[in-house]
């Protein structure tokens, strides 16, 4: 990888760092984790969506308990203060990177797309 | 999203755009193009590869024969000057994205790593 390279994506390493949405989303993370009961709680709520998701890339079924559970665990969280905040900040952060990668990948696109 | 984290991903979006990796790619890419049966055996080439990964993921089996029929187009892409050459092309293209992705996405997994 040449240095402008290397050196722009530094520098956007440094702006997502300094970023709102990164201090807010560390921010909310720390708090999380500084309460027990809702790093657990929340640890709970992140295992039993990754399973699920895990089981529909199988091409597996989902079972009505399990999507019971799912909705359970999901109203639980989000009658979280903390939580919430946290899962808000998550999003916000997702949604700059998507931004960021759609600038970025638009060489990409552009020549894969002028062939389709 | 801020004004310096547009700025720093547009800076970036150039940098990949100047790159060598990118260059080389866009005239591999506009070479097989250019060349009729070479763009139809790249796109049957790509084809079957998609298709095998769409089953994997879906958890489906893969038979014998789409083995074998995966592995003669490959054996026969291999063997095609240009279409080497574009997928290499390739190859060092999301090489460098894996970098860059990695520089950017530091702040993140310091987050997450953090915490484990």
């Amino acid at each position: 990888m040449a240095v402008n390279l290397y050196d722009s994506a530094y520098e956007l390493e440094k702006a997502v760092r300094e970023s709102d949405e990164y201090k807010a989303l560390r921010q909310a993370y720390d708090e999380v984790n500084a309460d027990p009961s809702a790093k657990t709680m929340f640890e709970n709520f992140r295992n039993i969506q990754m399973e699920l998701q895990q089981k529909q890339m199988m091409g597996q079924d989902i079972t009505q308990e399990e999507v019971e559970q799912a909705q359970k665990t999901v109203a639980l969280v989000q009658q979280h203060e903390q939580i919430s905040k946290l899962m808000e900040a998550e999003q916000r952060m997702s949604m700059m990177i998507a931004e960021m990668n759609k600038i970025i990948m638009k060489p990409l696109e552009e020549l894969y797309g002028a062939v389709e």
